[in-house]
Order: C-alpha cells, then sequence, then structure tokens
C-alpha cells in the first residue's frame, strides 16, 4: 500500500474516500450543536482505511458553508492530495496521530470551553462521576504546551494518551483533542469531555469532590465498553 | 393479570403500548431541549397501566433518530418483550421502580450538568425558593452511589424517595432520577430539578441562602398540587 | 366605565381584546427564547386600554401549544371574564398592579435564573453597568417574600417599585415581576433584568464591582428614555 | 472625495452601498447567534469604500425584524444621510473610528456578558490560550469609561487600540467596542472575544492562570495571520 504514490491510493479508494466525506462534512454540525466551537474553531478528520490517507476540514471555512465537496484529502504527512481548499491549520497534529496509530481511524480538536479552561490552568479533570467512568476510564489527562505548526502537538497527544484510558487529551494553554476508532467515536468523545468539563467544574465550585474508588471506575468502565449501545 | 405470560400481556394491551411508545418518543425530544443530556445520556420510561408492562428507550441511540418504533417494551423484571433494539442499560433501575412502585407511571434518568454537580459532591438542593416548594415540596435529596447493572439504583432511588415528597433523587457520583404518575410529570420533575440546581448554584455563588420555613414550604405545596394547571 | 360589568365591558372592546390576545400570546415565545422559563413557569399580561379588563396566560400551558385564544380575559379582581382555561395563578399579583397603578399597561412574572438567584439571597442588584442604568435607572430592588394567592405579591411589588426607577422588581425568595406601559416594554424589561443579573454575577465572582457614580446613570437613563429607539 | 456632498457621494457609490446594507444587515444575525447580544443591543456598521460614509444598524430595532432597507447611511460625522429609521446610538463612536483610522473598514459593539462583566471590573483579558494570541495577539485591553453622545466613546476605544495588537477594546463599565478591515471581521473579533472572556473567566475561578510567554504569543499571532484560512 505505501508503495503507492496518494495519488494512485486515492484512486484506489475513490468511493471510500467520498463517503468518508460527506460523513466528516455532516459530523461537523455535531460541534456548534453542542457547543465546542466558535466561529470555525474545530475540526474533525478520519483516517481513509487501507490508505495512507485521511480526510479534513478546510482551515477557516464557517461550519453553515461546509460541505462535501469542500472536505480536503491529505496524504499522512499532511500533504494536500485532493482538495479546493487548503486544510485546516491543524492537519500535522491530526496526520501525526494516523501516522504512528494505526487503531485510530478519527481525531477531532475543539476549543470548548469548559474543557479550555482546565488546560488553561493545566489540570486534569478527575473522575469523580459515572459518566466519566464510562467513556473515560479515568481522570481525563493533560499534555504539554506545544507550538501549532510541526510534529509537537501530534507528539504530546499521543504520549499523554499513552498513559491513559482516555481518548480525550487536554492540550495545556490550548485546547482538546480527542481520538477514536471512527471520526463518530472521536466527535462523541469530544461532546462527552466538554459535558465532564463544564459538570465537574460545577461541582468543585460548591466544595470537594472526590474521585471514585478505583474498582468501580473498572467496573464501570468494563461494563460500558462491552454492554452499552446497540 | 400476572398470571399472563408478557407476550400475552402485550397481545392484550397492543393498542395502549403503541401509543406510550409514541408518547415516550415525543418526551424524549424535552431532554436536549431543556439541555438535560449530551449526547445519548438520559432516558425515559412508561408504565403500561394494568399491565406488567413498560416501555423504554434503546441503548445508545440518538435523539434524532428516535421514533416510536425504535422503543422497546420489557416486562418489569427488565427483559425484553418486544423491540428492534436492546433496551437502555438503566432499563433494570426503571423496572425496579415500577415493580415496587404501584403509583409510579412514568420514570426519567439524565446526568444534567448541574443537578449532577450537587450529586457529585453528595449534597442535598436546599429548598430556598418557591419554585422548589411548589414541585419538590422541600429539599431534592441525595442518593446512594450504586453501580448499574442489577437493582442496587432501584433501591437506592426508592429508600430515598420514600422518606422525602420530592419526585427527584440526586444519585451519588451518578445523575438524576424523576418519577411521576406519568412519563409527562416524570419529564417535567426531571426539567424543574435541573432549573433548581442551577439557580441555587448560582444563589450560593455570591452568598448564603436560607430555606424557606417550612410553614410557607407547606403551603406553597399544597396550593401547587391542587390549584395549579388545568 | 366601571359602572358597566365585565360582560359588558369585554363587548365594548371586542376588537381591542382579540388583538391583544394575539400580542400576548405573541410575546409569551420571547420568554424560552431568552432563557427566561421553564417549562410553563412564566406568564404575561396585558390590560385591556379603556376598560377594567385584562388579558394573561392561562395555568401550566405550555409555551409550545399557546395561542390567541388560549389567552384568558379577567376583570382586575383577577375572576375570569371569558376563556376556555384557568387564568395563571399569579392572576392576583398581575390583577393588583393593573388596579393600583392606571399607568402600567403590561405585567410579566418570571422566574430567569440568574435573577432568581439574586431574589433567593434577597440582594438588588448593583447598577455596575452602562445598560442597566439605561434600562432599569439604577440598582434592580428586592422586594419582600410573599405568598401567592392574594393581594401580598402585587402589594409588594407596589411598594418596591415606588421607590426606584426600576420596572423590575426582585420578590424575595421568589423570582421577578417586571411592569411597562405596553405587555412588550415588561417583557423587555424582563429579558434585560435577566441580562444584567448574569453579567453582574459574573463580574462580581471575579472581584469586587462599582456602581456607576449617581450623576452618570441619571444622564445615560434620561438619554435612554428621551433619544433611544425609533 | 471629500469635496463631494454626502449625498452625491451616496450616488457615485449606490451599488456599493445597498451590497454593504445587504452585508450588514445578514452579520447582525450573528450577534444573537453566538450569543452577544439582547433583546437590541448590538450593532454593526462598515464604511463605504472610497467614501465618507458608513453604513449602521438602525436605532432599537430587533433582529428578527432588520432587513437591507433599514440599514441606515450616514457620513463619518454620524449625520444621517439615508435611512427611513433613526441610526443606532452609538453611531458617533462608529463615525469616530473610521474618521481617525482609514485602515478600520468595520466596526461592531456588543454588551456581550462575559467580556462586559470584565469591563465591569475594569480589568484587561490575559493572554492565557492559544486562541487569544492568535485572534487578539495579546491581552485584551480596557479602555476608560465614557458617557455616550459624543466623540468620548470613539476617542476611547481608538486610545486603547493603539497600544495594543487587540482589535477588540472592553470599554469600561460598557461594553465591547471591535474593529477589523472588514464588517465581517469586526464580528469575528467580537465573536473571539466573548469566546476569550468566557473561557478565561472559567479558568480563573478554579486557580491561577498564567499568560502564555510572549515569543509564543508573537509566534501563533503571526502564524495566525499569515498561514490561517483561505
Amino acid at each position: 500500500m505505501t508503495a503507492r504514490t496518494p495519488a494512485e491510493a486515492l484512486a484506489a479508494h475513490r468511493e471510500a474516500v467520498e463517503e468518508l466525506r460527506a460523513r466528516v462534512s455532516d459530523l461537523h454540525a455535531e460541534l456548534p450543536r453542542w457547543n465546542l466551537v466558535t466561529w470555525t474553531s474545530g475540526n474533525v478528520s478520519a483516517r481513509v482505511p487501507g490508505a495512507d490517507l485521511m480526510v479534513i476540514k478546510p482551515s477557516g471555512v464557517s461550519y453553515d458553508d461546509l460541505g462535501p465537496a469542500d472536505i480536503v484529502v491529505c496524504d499522512l504527512r499532511g500533504n494536500v492530495v485532493e482538495g479546493r481548499h487548503r486544510p485546516s491549520s491543524d492537519t500535522f497534529a491530526h496526520a501525526h496521530l494516523y501516522r504512528e496509530r494505526p487503531d485510530i481511524g478519527g481525531v477531532v480538536h475543539t476549543h470548548s470551553p469548559y474543557a479550555t479552561a482546565w488546560a488553561a490552568r493545566g489540570e486534569a479533570i478527575p473522575c469523580v462521576i459515572t459518566a466519566m467512568a464510562d467513556e473515560f476510564g479515568g481522570d481525563i489527562p493533560v499534555g504539554p504546551f506545544a507550538l501549532i505548526g510541526d510534529d509537537a502537538i501530534g507528539r504530546g497527544v499521543l504520549d499523554t494518551l499513552a498513559g491513559h484510558r482516555s481518548p480525550a487529551v487536554l492540550m495545556r494553554g490550548h485546547g482538546v483533542f480527542t481520538v477514536g476508532p471512527t471520526a463518530a467515536s472521536a466527535v462523541k468523545a469530544a461532546v462527552m469531555c466538554e459535558d465532564a468539563a463544564h459538570t465537574v467544574h460545577i461541582a468543585r465550585q460548591a466544595g470537594p469532590v472526590e474521585r471514585l474508588p478505583q474498582e468501580h471506575i473498572d467496573a464501570l468502565h468494563e461494563r460500558y465498553r462491552t454492554a452499552y449501545g446497540q
């Protein structure tokens, strides 16, 4: 697969790419709906399964104006393979995650306000409610401060993910990155991350909160992974 | 009635079941509307009057995609009697409430953020405003921490309800359960619970608040139960 | 005019009453839109000019279901003159305001969360921003705690209004009443009151705030009353 | 150009004026959408390029009712040149900015709640997150208290802008003014300003936050200005 040029890979996966473009375009509508983004400040990407390609939001385009044809196809170095727009300025970070972790099929980046507030303080969100045990399997951790533009953000996200069950990382002084086997699961993690950041912030404003006992967190997370949903 | 099999009971109440499915499907739209849920995290159920049956949300299905045909019929042990989906992972808790309390006709579960913040601290919401006296007749109490999967949550909710007028219980470290004679009344209680949790949280952030005098709470609650509405 | 029976007054003002019913029905849509109400918890009324009559929301009816024909006509003692529903349980308070203050043409009551939080503490909202000077001409004052059901709330509102320029009163432990020459102006005051309650709450959370100098408040209020709008 | 009368300038730029009226009318819809305004409390204007003219919102008109034909054309002293309504009561402030700074093509004024809360305390928003470095290039500064009605507000905004990269100024005890080369860029700055005010407020509620290092702010701002968007 990797021996082919990106253009050949694209031709070989044309149908899957167009489907992913439509799905990723639709998933962007979830970002304003769940109050995760302001103006054009968040993005969703998806890996093209079986190819060294990804699809991602164009830079600075309004969620209202976004359609499948606007979604950009890049290789896993962040180079544009096809697209009528420039890709998100976060493309290098997304590409790094796909390149290094074959199990990741979707990535989301937001500056959602409550999660970003924890990130501004550089403080992990403690696992004090069952919904966090379910989705994150523990605390939502903080990654390092890293400048945009090369692999620094992607490396920081991966290093932080490595020590935790959480599919979400709070990048210090910046915002949230979430990953998942699909773009939809990464979007869900971003939505639940903001909800956890909000609820635990409110809880702590009025008094101390205690982390759930580890054995309860383990039991809840295991059950959620295996018994929830259809 | 209980001598019949669940399938026989379903056949005998077909019309009522289909009506309840439509009503419960519609009531789920109130959950995102009043900011009680994130992604798929809350559920509504209703008892089928005169039968040992209930109808409930399927697990992990989006509120957008939910129609009457998706609502699952269960017996009061939580076993599926009819449905094209698996029922909510909270089904055992709902079933327990219907089995033990024949006066309960509807149950709602949410992780609404302000109420869940009180639950994370394990703190009851004090009755400091007339709207709480009206709907809850006093404080909104806190129930025990309980793991999902068997009767523990249902028992914790019932034990807590027993000592209070409130149709809402904050389950510690988890979220909210509300009950009522109908599913609509349980939804209303869930909506008013989040509103009370929000308003009293804000009030207390800026200084102390005092519980209303008991005789005023009693008078307001009695009047609301008997003189409000149509 | 007062020598006529309410039914005669209604017949003589039929056209105006139907117009007001439509206007008041429409104005109720502003309450959920600006986050002033939960479920069915707020109401708008209007005086019928030149008659001892008022029109008001029915009790416990959803804003979605509300149309002009649902609006109830009452006399200024709160008795129903015409309507297919029971009037708001706050009708006596509205009626009292119209009876005692001929200059009042519209009344709004809400439990909007930020304003009600100030009311729960029994604390006036200090005039620290120009928007408050414009609309309220000073602090938004607190009235007494009063039980629903007779003239106590109406009297408390009027006594409090008497000492202030503000068209809004925070009734202690309860919620907000606003008045104006028209129902639309009372709705505007209710919307601006919640906005002031929200903004000043946030401001004070992070440090002290200072009341604007009285001469600036006076100048801003005078200008707003005479030079704003069309 | 300045030798022509305003009416002659308008005739010479008729097409551009009508296009700007439509654009400015549309941009007003962004204000309620991003929770920047309450009732009719914010306004957008645009310079007519090449003429000493501007277009601006009429005073006290609802965002729902606003169409291109409602937008008022003024000269850069704030006098109406064409319009069926009176212009915004903030017209003098907008006009002052266009008159003194030829590079400004759009101005927005709001009382958005979080930003106004910082303004009520007279406190600049510190640059603690990358999104602020991107859009504002540093802190969002505070300008003086100034009464409405003459050039005082406009002068206060300009004096404050002069010492900062930020296109947004928090006017003490009042609200927000933003500027940009176009009306759309000023609207974007107003939206991002409220988001920054919100996120940094939340962050600080739970502990101290640190300003990003100056060299990171510089790098982020430079990159954003040159590499973001299409």
